[in-house]
């Protein structure tokens, strides 16, 4: 499977992702490849996913970052993020409705929790879920949705406007009027994925929209623990195509008379990247095993997001000084890994968060 | 004058610069105006040039990269580099010819030292010149050659192929058949501004476009360290305008029920952005000191050049994590000055060459 | 002035400094000699005391801690804690009394604030001063306190039992009845100097024991400041010798057939260690001349406390590693320097204290 | 086995570490112990070893660590390097002779290999063995030698004066005229241990006191990476010491009003620690499952001693600063182990030796 999805990556993503990211393009074409690998809700059972394990679901997630994080991004979206909040709190008829489409690439999902007022501290979302005889009314805006105006279907977290501490998923068909989302422009990070403004107005939608096995922020925190899981392993890829790159480039790379990889100097920068990579596998390979089990707490997610990320975007930074000025263009991958680690690292919990919810964990404290 | 650069920035650069970063667009039209504020080899003398102190011609390039690194890195090679070139090793007639308009914003010059395999390293530059009758002919390929596209003329070192020891530098008009100069593309960093491929091919040249005051490696390397003085400065810009959009972003943007400036993790990103810029600044005014009473030595160059880099690309990537996920568009400028700042860490010398010029220094022992 | 220090360091501290380390012996039979240089109380006027300059008390202070910064807080506790708070709070009589012994080394003087509960939060001091008759009765426990167990007269900082939230001073002569001072053992860093527990029992006061111009915190935080201001310059002195010994080992060390300064990775630890000594100093200059002027404000104190402390024990540290095996022994410096610095890093302020301190300047919001 | 470690690290050496390392004492009534504990040369099979695995014998130095580092150091020295090169180069009677008391605590070994000139690179040891009639004599100083003074036999690396790019071993019994260890006085580090110079002086050996089954650095190296490998399983229980130490000293210590535990930047410090600790816990177990697999390669020992020491010096150093001025007193373990570590990073290869060693592996270009 593995070796599968390599040579997906080899074929489909490194000829094209240049353009892909200079064009600020998200290559919708691969979302029916992506499901006929079977990488869509891979770690699901029943309804057409997989029913992967975790460990095999970070190596996939890892070959595919390896890549470009945009491409992972829209996988960990539509699989951890949408078709886990169906899967795990839908009713019957909303996971025959959406699950199998989503596995096979057919239909697209996207994931509506952040705010613009509400990011790290979801707690304080304001988009309300209004009764409306059988029915509910959404109103409210979301912002950094993933795929939001690709989708089919959104699941969109709304405050219970009758009680108000409740949280509410809805699965909302992306047609229905009143759902609007806009793209957002100008990113220097993640250009090869979409992100949208996505604004809730006035929409009306039926009962049987509501998601009903879940009644708590424990609903969207359940997705956000998935993609994070997703997150440890997938960095590593990117961190991972960058150090190669950067050690080809060293060995083949003459200044001074002979290859700058045998400098001291740069000879050190590549064994703290090979340093950082091995650790940060033997992370998410013992994260995975811990989920397999049935074992894993979350602050030991919270672990792998934050060791991770960090590392992988140090790496990424380190690769890209050993290609001097060739590597700021997008001949080669590692600023461009660089610059969308940066994304990664915030979404699903910056560094501050995960690194309070461990210190929680540790001393009983919260200090958020 | 610092006032009268930081309002063209304001004016001119801030309400663009995120369309032109986009569209990989240098902004030509600013050339004249840079001219006018008399900030093109402005620590020239005679010739139409200002003859402005080194601390006064800091000060101007840290307002103008508090814009972007691109239009500050116009000046210097424009002035820096080209004009000091010409200015320094050039005959009477060359500077007359030239000066005034590049003075003036009236012509645009470009330095070409940095081959496709000499970058650290230029005393390996391959670029040919071959006496031909009373004159030269030039052949070779130069690499990251910023403005050449849009130069009139080119700065050109080369071997002496009749004295392969000796470096050459000739004022070659980019109008000249055989010079061909191609913008790079698909840049991460840099894209409000101009980098290009250069070819010279079988490039006729008249005897007295030698520039007769240089014949060695001191020519280029003599201008390198106007221009790296000159970033030392620049990058504090970036940096500082970074930390000011971060500190004004903690302290609207609230989570938690508090503006995120109140939390110690914030404060404490803050303050280190603070130390780093102070401390940076307290370099380049030292610098400049030195540089005006003709007390510096080439190492302390390296010095501020190395640190302050180093120091600015700090402080612009903790700016950006305070951003959050809003900090990965052109909306706010930390990422666009972090990802800058990957070039100018890069050109003029990287951290290494540097590090290695000043542990040559302090050891008597050179370990390139 | 300067070589005067530097002098006195060379002769009678570094021949001494191992064995005086080693068994944890503070030379008290130098205290007489640093008063005769001037060193003691250098910064203030009348009584005795020099009246220099704040830049050459830093530097007086840079050149003793290149010898050892137990010496060097010897002459801070008794300069800047013990004389400033006599000096600018005491009555004319006593400064009559203390001033002229103290500056002259005839007389030792200790400064109790820190508490065994209260250490970065001085507001909490629970040793009360109870009014009994005319005078006042001292109560209470304090801990860390440099020099008491050889101190003549130790500067009290009390809760005025009938005004719970005002401070008190009062100088109180070590031979009262129920002042008891016992040195702290077992120490790892800072071992030739003295830290004692210091015991309050009802130590019965007369009068004019009350240091009459200070009630509240701004008289102790006064002289912390002093005393701060003395430390920025000061571990400046440790990481100069630390590193000066590590170059000359470098020089003289040959392994693999040549001067260990040759390779890279020696090269790069030493050029970080210039950079962060030459930044030091920068700031300390500067905050000396604005303190000459008058024109400091005390989170510029915390600015150059905190950031030259650290970059002064990533100095050692540093430099330690390039002794390998003997920078383990206390032949050489940088290893008794960065323990030493670690005291120095904690008393009068830990880096966290002062990074609030700065984060509330530029914030506005105290997070402490 | 791993509790009954803990215990005797609980019962004898916590209650007596601070006295022993302020005396500069090594506790020799230990090693009788420590070898009924099976402590000694563990790894080994037969002639009295307990034969245990790799995995168990990481535990057990874990364990002894979070004791002190000089107590592990003296299990590293007589098992890892003295009994290995007798069991894996000796003949059958140097075996029978040596390896049963040793394993028992009856006789104690050490390892002469270091010397004053040849540290980092052993290729350049100086001692020679000069055969004469059927024995051999041995000149030469060695440095750093573990339990020399206190040695019963000392393994003795020399170049064959005969052949010298040859290097011999010899089981040397310490009271062989000629043989003079004198303790390393002043240390900073390793205080409860003991280091020797060692001085050679015609020192005249039987022909059955060389090691028959080695003739070559190959030798040495095999002995190293078995104390190596135990490193980097010790510096985690050193690690793991003062990272609970420093968790409880802020959950019990209030600073203005509240446990400092409450405060985000004390939680950052102990998450940082929780991580290194876990990463450098797989490092180390997946380091022993590959060794007990015979799959190691040795720069994968490298990693680990490398990776694994860095970390737990900044854990020990970042738990030190949590315990404020307290953390400079031997009540509290954090710098203690912070010193200890400086000295067990230095030696079996520095940082930049095992840098190094990657740096070839990874790119096949020696950079020493």
């Amino acid at each position: 499977m593995r070796d599968d999805v390599r040579a997906f990556v080899d074929d489909r993503i490194r000829p094209n992702i240049a353009a892909w990211y200079e064009s600020a393009t998200f290559p919708v074409e691969l979302v029916k490849e992506l499901g006929s690998l079977g990488l869509l809700g891979m770690h699901l059972k029943g309804y057409g996913c997989p029913g992967r394990s975790s460990v095999e679901y970070g190596l996939a997630a890892m070959e595919l970052e390896a890549g470009d994080s945009g491409i992972r991004t829209f996988v960990s979206v539509q699989g951890s993020l949408a078709m886990t909040a169906i899967s795990r709190f839908g009713s019957e008829e909303q996971k025959r409705r959406w699950l199998p489409g989503m596995a096979g690439g057919d239909l697209i999902g996207c994931f509506c929790l952040t705010e613009p007022t509400a990011g790290s501290d979801p707690a304080r979302i304001t988009t309300r879920a209004v009764r409306r005889g059988d029915g509910w009314v959404l109103d409210g805006a979301k912002r950094w949705i993933g795929l939001a105006s690709l989708a089919d279907v959104a699941v969109v977290w709304a405050r219970d406007d009758g009680e108000p501490g409740k949280i509410l998923g809805f699965a909302v068909p992306t047609d229905t009027p009143g759902f609007t989302a806009t793209p957002i422009g100008g990113k220097l990070a993640m250009r090869a994925s979409v992100q949208c403004d996505v604004t809730l107005t006035d929409v009306h939608l039926p009962a049987d929209a509501l998601l009903p096995g879940c009644t708590g922020l424990r609903g969207p925190f359940t997705c956000l623990n998935e993609a994070r899981y997703g997150i440890m392993w997938g960095v590593l890829g990117a961190a991972r195509d960058a150090y190669e790159t950067a050690l080809r480039y060293a060995l083949d790379r003459e200044q001074f008379g002979s290859p700058i990889a045998s400098r001291q100097l740069t000879q050190q920068k590549l064994v703290e990247m090979v340093l950082e990579i091995q650790k940060g596998l033997l992370v998410a390979e013992r994260t995975g095993r811990l989920k397999d089990a049935g074992l894993l707490r979350p602050e030991q997610i919270s672990f792998g997001k934050l060791a991770n990320t960090r590392a992988a975007i140090d790496v990424c930074r380190s690769a890209r000084t050993i290609l001097g000025g060739n590597g700021i263009v997008l001949d080669h991958s590692p600023m461009r890994h660089a610059a969308n680690l940066e994304g990664v690292r915030t979404y699903e919990g910056t560094d501050e968060i995960h690194a309070l919810i461990i210190g929680r964990a540790i001393t009983g404290i919260p200090a958020f």
